[in-house]
């Protein structure tokens, strides 16, 4: 039984064509050696030879395997690195891709935030060189510029740069601000979703984000910001059938409160706040506009905490199966 | 260097616990065969024992291992089977979580809808009965009352039931329905949650979802209904510094059009769509809220498609990557 699982687990991890490339590897490696005359590139070629989704796109591609053993020999020429900006996801390791974990297991050099989990953490290959870039709300370790420059640097000597953020880097993550700068320097990226913290911590919670009956739009907004003022348009945010998500809004909550409050909103909407949630250590709050403040207080709700806001935070009481 | 890398993908996927479990197991051989009798119900005793998520929740747990094999054991005698509601992500099959992969490997039945991508429905385990459960726009195979009453059927009989769907699922997933409905039959279930399709396209399409100068929030929206009509609160839509992002949305895309330019959106809002996103035969059409209609129409887009409107659209010339 026990050799089954494995079986399966290591079958899945490995394409049905490595039989066929080890095969082919045997054949060309006088000839690698030849042409590449360093040691440590030799290792670069190779591993890049054996990348499961060069494999996967070459099959797809459908090209000869002596071509694609070509156009791989050149572009050894002139390497100068990459980098991979990677969603961590919630907190938990099995809610990773496999993408992610793909690029985690190659890197040569990962830089992370401190919303990454210490369990994600650990699964960043070995002997990859860890670079903590901090962001704390009033205490960016470094600033975003000099993240955008590190990664230009590492990937200009030719190193796999990770770039491994909490959540997905698209949703509050400002990794548009970081391709951004790597286009304009020419270097070669790409860009791995994760699971947003809504997202993980709404299934966590036995929260729907939306329901048929509850809820027909979702919308997202962060209680972070730079220089400590939200401003938002908030009638707009008091909405019918409309759940609201708000990442990193512990500090803020009391200004949310007041300005949903003052624009209308009813002080009996439901309202949870989740601290740490999809990990062993989540806790969920469930309370109203009216009372959730002197709840987070009395119960004393550390970050990362996610707060929803909504009619679907009533069907936790249904739904919750996590402890 | 090909051994290495398979190694470190194979430590990966194997808790370091695994050893002494392995001891333990050989010493309670005797003991298991005694007290199940049926060959079917001890292969399923030693699966579960052997389960990487039991391992690990155990030894976080640090119950003594008498302790976990004898609840174990007593768990056996009425064992009702379980469902696993689990996000199969936008398409591309290393978007799913290692968590997702690990139940399709496990399953007994998947019931799967037509969102969910060729690639990925591979993975399921081979010998799982698969049920195609449908759902397409005026077209629903099955209803949802249906596939509620499958699941409870199926889990009532002692099966793992994997409930697979596109994006996640408490996203415009109705998961929080199918999950009430196992709640009120007291079935076991974990929900997975999955890469979303606003998350995955806009990695891939270039377009970040927020971005600190052209969008502090993000709305998600269905296009979708079951009676045909669309209903929302239109002026709300048209907010500074916010994303729209339309699920489903292509064939309600004029409709969508011609409400928010009634209501003041201007014309030359940018926007995107993106067919079949993530995938290799992944489209993105880029206009205004004047000509995105025609574009449409001209390149012929098929669903499934992401419509995204806002100003971050624009980034995505600087920000393309993905070919």
């Amino acid at each position: 039984m026990l050799v089954r699982q494995l079986r399966e687990k290591i079958e899945m991890m490995i394409p049905d064509s490595y039989k066929d490339l080890v095969d082919l590897a045997g054949s060309l490696r006088d000839k690698v050696k030849k042409a590449i005359k360093v040691n440590n590139k030799r290792r670069i070629f190779w591993e890049k030879f054996f990348d499961v989704e060069n494999i996967q796109s070459f099959l797809k591609q459908n090209k000869t395997l002596a071509k694609r053993f070509n156009s791989l020999l050149s572009s050894m020429k002139n390497d100068t690195g990459e980098v991979y900006l990677v969603g961590a996801g919630p907190g938990e390791r099995d809610l990773l891709t496999i993408r992610a974990l793909h690029l985690m297991q190659k890197c040569d050099v990962c830089i992370y935030d401190n919303l990454v989990s210490d369990e994600v953490i650990e699964l960043v290959r070995r002997d990859a060189d860890m670079i903590f870039a901090g962001k704390k709300r009033d205490q960016h370790t470094f600033s975003q510029e000099k993240i955008n420059n590190l990664l230009v640097k590492y990937a200009k000597k030719g190193k796999k740069v990770l770039r491994l953020k909490g959540g997905d880097p698209f949703i509050f993550g400002r990794g548009g601000e970081e391709i951004a700068s790597l286009m304009s320097h020419n270097i070669n990226f790409q860009v791995v979703p994760g699971i947003s913290a809504a997202n993980g911590v709404a299934a966590y919670a036995g929260i729907p984000l939306t329901h048929r009956d509850y809820a027909q739009s979702c919308l997202f907004l962060t209680g972070h910001f730079k220089d400590g003022k939200i401003d938002f348009d908030w009638p707009k945010l008091i909405t019918e059938k409309q759940t609201l998500v708000i990442y990193m809004g512990l500090l803020s909550l009391p200004d949310f409160i007041r300005e949903l409050v003052g624009h209308g909103q009813k002080k009996t909407m439901p309202v949870a706040v989740i601290e740490s949630g999809t990990t062993n250590s989540q806790r969920v709050i469930v309370g109203n506009i009216g009372n959730i403040k002197s709840k987070v207080t009395r119960l004393k709700i550390k970050s990362p905490a996610l707060i929803i806001i909504g009619e679907v935070v009533k069907l936790r009481d249904q739904l919750k199966w996590f402890k």
